[in-house]
């Protein structure tokens, strides 16, 4: 039986409790969180506490808090020997400041607390500086994942990065995308398809192969088309990305 | 039974060939293609011919073939009271010079040979000079898919640019994502959950709902980190969308 303590009640903090909760082998034994109120639905099922002293003893205590106050809640740890890991992809395992033994415990995944998610489909990144705790996190993720890497933080950070590329950027595509359809009243369901298939494609084919558009034909006519019908923002943002997509195929020829 | 010949033996083409030998009271006449040796597998199941002087007699004429090339091909079209109609998301149902009843039907979605489609998914978008040409191309789209929109000409070059940017856009942004984990040897496929839910998501949220990530909470301290990790071309696209999504939110505040 692994005790976990999980300290957050954000969105990554909201979908591990819920999963802890119900795994096998597993016993959460305290949730805390700054403001009690956030996290008061889980008395029917564990401790929780707004209060750093009154921790409970646990054998990991992982961090799911914004990357800004991860030094300083890990600062306020004041016991050893026990494993304090946090869940951010864009923070080294020396930014936890805590007495006790480090690691990290990343979930490649967006999670919003509307839309339930499959664990077992997502990637965990795991990394201790004890392999003692390193084969603690491998047991803790594979209890919930079947897609568990042991991952450094230079690699993690790389990661996360490339996730801001093919999550945030590209759901912010998708709002442009919505903006031109709301604009010409039509409806935004008519791009879901494409959508669902330009994402299902790379599982076959590398993104290199898989483009195609005016863009990689240097198709100057339809190019003129378009920006002609863009807002100045959107006017930017295809110019950009119309000649990165053109580069990379000039440099393949 | 409604008599169709395609013109054109690129992607569109090759699907949309393989859906109507298929499809129930539609009956492929032929398939005209400039290279007949693409089109070559075909004599199997129907004529095929690369000479626009030997086209047999069908309700309509479908042209499939690259957007530069359309109004030439039109204009080489001699016949009277038949419907030819193109099939092009970026071209005005004018651009067809024939002297034939005109329309448009066109299929959103991205085609590759390699990748099988389910087209009872895929939005179908027509268009017809005439009101009888309508319905008759209401009748083949519906035939063949579940979703089908009569759209006018400039919603369609509009969609068309949406298209770019939620597909061959969001593909590039793929591209880079793949870039940054071959750089730093972590495997691609570790992205593929958070791609698949990203495009998943907007189903249940708007875009601009599920928007997350350092952009959007002005994380400067990320947004630096993550600079000092990209290559310039990246860093350029990194700094335009971040500023694009930025400004979204900052509006709505």
């Amino acid at each position: 039986m692994i005790k976990v303590c999980i300290l957050g009640g954000g969105n990554v903090a909201y979908h591990l409790t819920n999963i802890l909760l119900k795994t096998k082998n597993i016993e959460l034994v305290q949730v805390y969180n700054r403001t009690l109120n956030h996290i008061k639905y889980l008395e029917k099922f564990t401790s929780v506490t707004n209060s750093l002293n009154q921790l409970k003893e646990a054998d990991i205590y992982i961090i799911c808090i914004s990357d800004n106050c991860i030094e300083t809640i890990s600062k306020k740890l004041n016991f050893k020997n026990k494993l304090v890991v946090h869940t951010s992809g864009g923070i080294g395992i020396d930014e936890l400041k805590c007495q006790a033994n480090k690691g990290v415990f990343y979930l490649l995944q967006s999670f919003s607390k509307e839309r339930a998610v499959n664990f077992k489909e997502i990637p965990i990144c795991y990394e201790a500086t004890l392999k003692k705790d390193e084969e603690l996190l491998e047991k803790l993720a594979k209890s919930i994942s079947n897609h568990c890497y042991k991952i450094n933080s230079n690699q993690r950070k790389s990661i996360h990065v490339a996730a801001v590329f093919v999550n945030n950027f590209v759901n912010h595509l998708y709002h442009i995308g919505n903006e031109i359809c709301k604009k010409n009243k039509v409806p935004f369901e008519i791009l879901w398809p494409i959508i669902k298939e330009t994402a299902a494609k790379i599982e076959t084919l590398t993104p290199l192969e898989a483009q195609t558009g005016p863009a990689k034909r240097n198709d100057t006519k339809t190019l003129k088309k378009h920006q002609a019908m863009l807002t100045q923002n959107q006017q930017e943002i295809y110019t950009l990305l119309t000649k990165s997509i053109f580069n990379t195929y000039g440099e393949k020829l």
